[in-house]
């Protein structure tokens, strides 16, 4: 059965999108030039290209792929989540360059500005995870939108507050994505949260489709990892793609053995292995600028691996009865419990590091504060996006009934 | 029902790769030599080789598995695909570079023919969209390699006429492939041209696999346009791939817009996805020397996804209806339209940056002349292989009834 | 049906992943680290990058989507994939440091050592073709384990007994890998080679994912086999890209000609051309390093898809009926023979530069041990981890029909 959207619905799609783009234009030609310094932060021009072009495949195959395990998501998963990225990534260039458009009057497009928003893309593409065949594109472009307002947001108040580095707090967008997600599905869907989505069933013959995107994300995480380090230090670059790497091989042994384990006929769970393999990069993503060991990132991996497996066994379900909140991608487990590990690992690592107490409980304060405010925008955005589709929705199908009424009335 | 094709077709695949192949290997028997002169053009090797592979990526990825939409030619799409590449980007090699072997009597290879090569495939590719599921492979190797010869022949008279620069022409394959292409299946198929092509049938569930070699070419289509630029000037490599990257995701944008408008239903059409989103890399990659600013790029790839999803939703049908002439894989509007557009915004952009009115006359009349060139070498070319394999074919269903019939005679 | 394996192997998997994956991470908590030298070879950090990421999306995808064929391991195929190049990459990197371990006490990781250790994968991935669809995940690990430390002892004994450069012995990894695979074969499977297979067959549904993976083995190749060469000589590079392009080109050509000629409908056949379209870069790749010309790749390559083709076809069969040993992916034909007749164009090329008759017979001398070793070592490791796997299997059946017997006699 057809996905039953409101028509209304359907018919504003085509303008929103135009009107939008529109938009985007017109800002992009009073505002936007191209940098003509190539050398930024050290790379060459091919050096950042290359790093784009990994991050590019990412989100456009990766993120798109992985989401065909759904059974009538199969092509729409596709084109929905190219819609959204492409959407999503005009909007953080000039998000991204407020403050430059504000002084110099220009946003300077170069690779790294188009690297660094395509990386925000990701965070809604996270969040996006949750909703995903609940949603019609209507409300899965509003929210993206609103999510990387939220996520650019929280950068700005992590650089200007505490003085965290933009790589750095980059990386917190798994956590940013997942809680953002996790409420604004919760305020949505928490009536019928178990029944009527027959668009979410799992269709495993389409599961190779979703393990190709897997394996794209799998296979380029290092590159997405690495892609804000300055070209200036190869060894950090060096370090960070050889540290992503075992974690990511790590917990790709890992999770397969937590899987058989959990199911009773000893078989592979495609479910758990799509949304674990990954829990490695993540972790190690967050934890990134203190981890200086192999063995150090290994661990990380093990341990984001059995947190992630377990996570998506016991509390998807638990989440659905105790919260009525229901995760499509089980982004929690895939990106908030390793998220939230990596963040743990970095702050155990980062005191281990401190020769005097005084630094540490400075670094351990600083590093909380970090935390506490990325959940706290991460959750009131979610609250304000939710409770806005929520009303606007409402509205729309008040309107709806009162639109289908006269025309009966009409008829009549 | 399995394709009908003359037995007699079938058995000379075999022979005539096997004839093709050793020609091509006594040739580069006597002339070919690997360039000892690495730095060519100001790149380094590893530079120009990863330009190479993204190029080579779109060619056997991309145009193989977006033509697996048709019911029958899901396998055959991506093994025909690699066949046609294959040859044709041997016999690109060799054409390219008859003068040089005429005047130094050698054959050069390096990275950048081996590209220049890969895009004339391109071009050859473009063509045979036009004719897929209606030929058997004799016939797409013999088309690709006259068409191939037609492209480098219109290069070489557009530098020798007009001076215009190989990086220039060749990205006017756009339009040549699509000219050609439509020339050969008017004059092949006519007749039948209402009902037979069984093969062409659309199948919705190879659909991901189209969409799959579509994102491809979407994600590496800055690299094809920026694959000529020489890496002596690495601002205007980067200012390619801004444009093109820019023009892609408006193009994307609008496409999905423009579709949803046109379905009844609100419904993204797969096909026009897979058709328009492309559009704004086309108009770009024929527009590029004179776009400078990122909101020009845009302007294009908004108006380029429009004609092109505009194109294919009316042209198709009166193509067919008013001239009789089927285009599997709707290159008219992917192709042709964009490239045309393109070529138009290229047109408009040169004269508004002319300073006096005199340079403008002659800037406009060499533009147009290059237009038309392309475009009469496109049709002749175009003309004489249809006519060619359309008397060929005549003969061999002559030969083949004969033949038949003689066999009939016999066991009577 | 669903495979029958012992139950007690299933319950094994998930412990044996635990504690080989702890014993990987505490032999890097001793001794691993990152190796600060980044320009290691003459490479920079980003050239190395690029290699390891095309060799990386070999191994993971290429290997993992190309075993798709087969009917009962669509999803299973990539999985295992996915496992056993994980664990075997790890475990390649602590064996060819051992050396460096012993000296030093330290294990470095840097791109090149992380390149050597996938590409020693590839050697395990190759061998696990000839037993895939026949064997369960714990005797995979097991088998390939062993495969790659044999594959780095036969490396060893090159280099120790006969000065064999580690570059050129890497590839001789076809030969090792398909002699090795067959031997396991033969030695496990030689009773029920005729039925029992139901995993084994063909299903020509997922044949786009199987050609999907060749496809980027076959665009990957050249980066495959010129990722070991120094980033010094960039000529010697681009001459190894430009024969392995060219070869591969070829060979698809060829290979496309043979099947056509034996298949009596005259059509593809899906099995030749995944089989056989690599065989051109698995010949150059062994003979790469005497290869001067261009036609000299090209005619290498068109022999080996020659002698692929013909392979698959008659020895396929008869290797069944005759020696019993069956072979799921056609190893023998795919890397065994081409990599032989590599090493065997290695061997002419390399007398007929020779000027004076000692020197050449002293080489021939010298090259004709490389193969002998290598078979030698293939094979008695092969003995060996069958023999084991045998022996163990049997144990481990009594051991059920045992405890079985035991669960039986208590219920009764």
């Amino acid at each position: 059965m057809a996905p039953q959207y409101a028509p209304s619905l359907r018919s504003r799609l085509g303008p929103l999108l135009f009107v939008l783009q529109t938009g985007f234009i017109l800002i992009f030609a009073f505002c936007a030039e191209v940098d003509s310094n190539v050398n930024v932060n050290g790379s060459t021009f091919k050096d950042s290209y290359t790093d784009f072009q990994d991050v590019n495949v990412m989100v456009m195959f990766g993120f798109g792929f992985m989401c065909t395990f759904l059974v009538r998501h199969g092509f729409s998963a596709v084109g929905f989540n190219l819609l959204v990225a492409t959407m999503t990534t005009q909007w953080a260039i000039i998000l991204n360059n407020v403050e430059s458009w504000y002084y110099s009057g220009k946003i300077r497009l170069n690779m790294r500005s188009l690297v660094v928003a395509e990386i925000c893309t990701v965070s809604a593409l996270v969040s996006i995870g949750a909703v995903l065949g609940k949603t019609n594109p209507v409300q899965l472009v509003f929210i993206a939108l609103l999510e990387v307002s939220g996520f650019v947001l929280n950068e700005w108040l992590l650089l200007n507050l505490l003085k965290v580095r933009p790589g750095n707090s980059m990386m917190l967008l798994h956590i940013f994505g997942a809680f953002f997600g996790l409420t604004v599905t919760w305020i949505l869907y928490r009536k019928d949260s178990e029944q009527r989505f027959e668009k979410e069933k799992v269709d495993h013959k389409s599961g190779l489709f979703s393990m190709l995107g897997t394996v794209f994300l799998w296979v380029f995480w290092p590159s997405f990892n690495s892609a804000l380090l300055s070209g200036r230090s190869p060894v950090r670059k060096l370090e960070c793609v050889c540290s992503s790497y075992l974690a990511l091989a790590v917990s790709a042994v890992t999770a397969a053995a937590v899987s058989v384990i959990f199911n009773p006929k000893g078989r592979f769970n495609l479910l758990h292995l799509q949304s674990c393999i990954l829990s490695g990069g993540v972790a190690i993503g967050v934890s990134m600028p203190v981890v200086l060991q192999p063995w150090e990132a290994m661990l990380i991996g093990f341990a984001a691996a059995i947190l992630s497996t377990i996570g998506f066994h016991l509390l998807q379900i638990h989440m659905l009865l105790a919260f009525q909140c229901h995760d499509t991608r089980a982004i929690l487990s895939t990106h908030g419990l390793p998220g939230l590990l990596g963040w743990l690992a970095h702050f155990i690592l980062l005191i281990r590091q401190c020769d005097d107490h005084t630094t540490a409980v400075r670094f351990a304060v600083f590093h909380i504060c970090t935390l506490l405010i990325t959940i706290t925008t991460s959750l009131s955005m979610g609250i304000l996006t939710g409770t806005t589709a929520l009303c606007w929705d409402s509205l729309k199908c008040v309107t709806f009934r009162v639109s289908v009424t006269i025309t009966h009335a009409k008829l009549r």
